[in-house]
């Protein structure tokens, strides 16, 4: 049902072909679908300044051109995650202003530059590893408008190095903190900011690690009450969740 | 928004005050959920017959009355699962009719006798202990409309115990498998019956039984190919399951 | 022990060459499986239009080929799962109507066009990955003679696009639905419809989806009392389990 | 170290008892710890408001009453959180003021009226069995200064219920969501709003839903990429991270 | 079908009431169980000496009463294991032979005296925690008619008090051995003896050792080939199978 | 210490250069180990036949090579298990008798002939997938002196042929079983046979399969009192344990 | 076999009633376990000042009195772990010594005050929860003969209350930090320290803790290299541990 | 903040620019961040003779060489952990000294041989393949200062193999068990000396290992109390926390 099959109803119902009660008969009949066009406002005012995503991992070069190309014509940013240097060449053919963000495995075209954050948004990774999923969510923030400091390699066997550079926490609105391992640090880092803290495991370590399940699980105990925690590896999320609160 | 509402509004339009486009507007802007008069309808027929149900398990004999005695007024049957004798009594007090499946620990209040299913539903349990889960399938599928036959302690271990009654299997429309331990029974029933088995893991067991994994698991990954599998103990959900089919 | 060798026996008996209680020690010792020409017969009406099925990984391209040039002799459909374009090279050199269903991943000989199903059945999928598990479900439900309609990527977090075709929903007999990550379709669906819902959790998903694992648990606690569940990917399962029941 | 002993340290070189060299070199050896005093500042603007907590869980009556009084000399809001009937008798008799929270298993002391949060926290729950979680939610944001809306046994399985309520979620500007068994609520209403939205998996459910983790992983896993998750049960957790949430 | 009636039909057919042909189709229709005569003797040489067995865990002195003397009539052994005083103060006024043997936690009527075993079994307990789970074991196998002998507590963390008593594990002809916390013991006794050795883990220990988890796993990875493993506090099953392996 | 050095002890005491006391005190601080000579003798009744055993997953054909002719010197029968057809090639051609089992992925040089076992021992496996698991029991129990007699595909969803094959199962004096998926057969065949049945998971299957988890619970679960278990895929280790124990 | 026996044996050399060869012979017949006498000592001077040990749960007042006064007899120090007040009262009235310390929930008899321990060590523990752990390795530690400083309710995300007790820290010789929820704290005191830390994983926590694995894994997985780790709750073992290094 | 800097403010003060209160307010005020040249001293001592590690897994050749040649700058020695010949032929251009340890996968670059270890490291494994392990725990040791002593191949099924090396084990200063499968060797090893043990699971096994889950939970369950536990194949972590220990 789009809106002009239900003005043709109140149309029959002007000219008195319905009466008001064989209407609301037939828009009670009416599949539940048609109704949808009302829905889609709801979400406009947000989705303003939000990129057009796509899951890199898993697709050709060809697939990710093809979807990419096409999703470019909205007019607005476009981000694939999880792509690699293949997907990038084929994109690239496709779409001349796409780049391609190495550390963070990321295909990005930048045409909206709006600010829709009012704050900045800090990425902390533990250790080097963890920079791919950091970087993740640093493109994505940025893909959705917002300024992004990061703050790599400040685990908490080091703790100095955390609290050398407490001022670039202490000024963000939103902190993104990506650790693998034990995933201690974004409970250390929940203590000692007010702003709350996007927590994300990743998959590095090794044995027991269990490829992010031991810092998953370490995050949702966090002992610090502002952390709240998305899946493993998930960057992307993470950036995306900060992004949405940053323009709150 | 009730039919009335609507009703309203084409009467609007058909007295002119409202122009169709206005109108469409209005139902536009009207919340969303006003529409859902039109949904309800939908399960009607397969309704009929569905009993009212009480997960009883945690809640008070009090509370257990008053939910049971109030889901009574509308006239179909009523099922309280996971209750106990004093929840019974309690219920007994205020709805005369009803009655302790004392095997099933399910009150049950038996008013529709007709039967929806067109065939009958087998009740296979591999031992004893699985009774009571195997009971609260039973009853929920007699709550349903259903003739049931039960067939238990035919586990796989004691072969011939099973061979001995496979008149009953072949001859049910559906059958139900109740098995803790390793839950091997429903893999051997599936072989045997043409039937679609609902396979309900128990928590009949110790050890590595893991309170019915070991059987949800065995049940998951059947070599028979007609078997679907529900929750641990959840015989209700089987009963449910069996009837929805056995009407077909 | 054909029946022959029983006639043979009574013949015996008849003639005077054997005793009655000579004749029950000769049938106390005959191997158990001579009287299995009883049991065969139990499952024929049933098991008209079933496929011979393969399933196609780990076996090489001859293999493959051999075997399903073999069951092809049977004269019914021919079916083989998992398997690629390399192994259906090789089907086709040896059976000419073999076709291969690229999106299910499946090598299909359908020679028996008969409609076994009394209704439709609806494959739903959540995402566009979950796609070729989806498709196993089809290519099976339709080698096994029913009529199927399939409705892809309507995941949970786009309820509408799932509500614009509850049409096809409520007027499928069975219904699959096969959905990776969290595994929430089922739940929804299964309250959408009063039909019996076929959950295939699929291995979808990465970090914390445990290849389905998270999948599988949402399925088996779904809160929809329609829904039962068959092992995480098995679209043929699911496609099986939904044709019997639809031919109920 | 406090103030005061830096400043005498200040003090003797200007009074050049000490060279800087010799100064800074006192202070390099002085107890890092001493320092502490620069700390505590920067939490300040963020603290206003902040209620004193206590986990009331294996606390006796008396423990309980005696830190709840002793938090409640600092003047602000008190909240102890699991906690239970004998245990609020014991804190009234000290702390006349406080009043309990059945619901919530919870006591509050709120002196501090101030809305610290600039829009509505919708907390929804799937079903009546994660009600208690989800007023944990509640009575934390309230503590915290939050207007808070609340929308109950609104689960996927009948998403007309959640449909019906859009209103409520598209108007707050934080939600969270409390589901058992599957979890998949936080999908569905992650994909009806933009706002931020945080999961609590609940422990309700039983068999495979492993005391909440079936809900943990299927919130960790979730498609809408809206959604972070805080601990099983963790209501208190929820109610933290949307409140400072909601004061950006 | 017993085999009387089985030979009535060669009586009816001698005496030509039934052609063969009638015989045989008689034959086929008959319940599949009536052969079922056939198949019991198999075990019969290898059922002398077997006890009757209760698995009296969850059975209420009356039920383990009622059970324990209907077997009892049956003339051999009876067991009941996992029963506590007060359901030996039950059984014991209705069987006057019965005796509770306390480290077991089992009731035992021995009548059958004989020794079915050909040597000895060897009982090795890790801690005196595993002592309940072993003396199980031990009471199976004596009433299993086997010759027993025990050793408590050898754990690896003394490995002299094991090697100090190697004597009784070399002469024994099979081995039993049961241990918690990391389940070692069965491969140091593997290595020493070259006797078939039953494993059973015990759920004895905290934290990592999973209610028997650790052992069992400890277990199934033993590095010893001469071992096989039982589940979680099984030492019925154990005492069961070394007694049917001492009896070849 | 070897005999010869203990023997040189004795005899400085027999002429009298050392006093028994001396003696005794030298022997006690004589390395713990110079004993050692007096333990090996233990096993050897029951070591001849035993083959010499190379696990040859993870070595490089000249490393199977070097290690095969070191062991083919002592002069029995040597296997290599989870070897690849290079690695034989490499054995090949240092060991000229030795031969290659392709189904079970062995090595194998037969030397000593002759029957240790007392009896036939059964393998069984479930279905196709498991043989490579199963034979490597067979070429295992036949390396140790064993007449062996398998049974292949008979998994339980086909009960029908596993009883038609009842006879090789009641004569045997040890039973196998190989299963993965449910691994539900070791609990079928268990109540089928008196004797003991050594039950082995194997990996096959997919999803919630768990690579042989799911069969590995299956079977420590198993309500045959019978079966003892040993390793996933671990199909050496059943044909151990099944000789030494038809040895007895 | 004593010494005495061994000296017996040489006499009859001496005497030649034995030759040197009988005499090898009788010794290699002898029971392995008659050498036992020559490995007592090794332990004996680190055995010095160890306690004697008794795990008080499970056990009656009555048990645990007996063992206690028994063990009392060897004139050491005794100690008795998760002892509750109804043990020490029974304690108590046999051995007028033991004292109650009801934080670590142990009895003591403490006799030999020497010192093994070489410096101190800390017992750090993240949050007033984990204070019975950190107390039971307190109490080991002293009864152990070390100086032991502890430093409780310094969990990371109030990381300024860690910093400010590095002093404590820093002078310790080894360290034991205990903590529950995500188990953090060892790799930020790992960190901070350089001596050896042993770190105590508690069963502090609820929902996604699991009961203790989440710290245990977060502990395994430390980025600290000098981070090693005991069972759960298990205070016993991290003092006994870091007593025997404090020795060296 | 540098020492200058501090020194400029002690400076000023001096000079009466600055009052002491202001110079406190400025010091409260500068970033946490510039006191941190306080923090690096404390270690010093115990840094003296630690190796430059560089975890090699997931690095290039280049990657690798360049930073170990850049740490080799410090003049210590430089240890690359997991490393493949590759990885040290890149190594080698750049750094002359540097030598590849092939067995433990390490690349050491050995200029300070001082001994900072006061004993003996003995290094134990369970069997060969548990050997790279071992010997990443003792390059690590050498490399940090010790005298390494290793027993390879003495896992628990040959218990004598392990009895005849006690000397080694019973000299040594601390012990560094390496073992898979069950990792029942670090319990034994533990009973037979005083020493403090360091267990390291490996993922040697399969099936039911778990790649080292097994091992990992037998040895946190170990009944010897001296067991300590590192993560799985952590033979770098054994070997730092031995090295500490054996320094004290």
């Amino acid at each position: 049902m789009t809106p002009e099959s239900i003005r043709a109803l109140f149309e029959q119902v002007r000219k008195k072909k319905l009466s008001p009660d064989e209407a609301v008969e037939k828009l009670r009949h009416l599949p539940f679908e048609d109704l949808d066009f009302a829905k889609l406002d709801h979400h406009r005012p947000l989705r303003a300044g939000m990129p057009e995503v796509i899951f890199g991992q898993g697709k050709t070069p060809a697939q990710t051109a093809q979807i990419f190309s096409r999703l470019a014509r909205h007019g607005g940013n476009v981000l694939a995650t999880r792509a690699d240097e293949k997907q990038f060449a084929a994109v690239k053919k496709k779409v001349r202003g796409a780049e391609y963000r190495e550390l963070a495995r990321a295909i990005v075209l930048q045409r909206d530059g709006k600010k829709y954050g009012k704050g900045t948004i800090a990425v902390v990774s533990a250790g080097t590893s963890d920079i791919p999923v950091a970087e993740e969510a640093v493109v994505t923030a940025e893909a959705m408008g917002n300024d992004v400091e990061h703050l790599y390699d400040v685990g908490v066997a080091g703790i100095h190095r955390l609290l050398a550079n407490r001022g670039t926490l202490t000024k963000a609105r939103v902190v993104i903190v990506c650790a693998g391992m034990e995933g201690a640090l974004p409970s250390v880092v929940g203590g000692l900011v007010g702003a709350p803290v996007i927590a994300v495991p990743t998959s590095v370590g090794y044995g027991a690690a269990f490829k992010g399940v031991a810092a998953l699980l370490g995050m949702m105990n966090s002992c610090a009450s502002n952390v709240s925690v998305v899946n493993i590896d998930n960057g992307f999320g993470a950036g995306y969740v900060a992004s949405i609160i940053n323009r709150l």
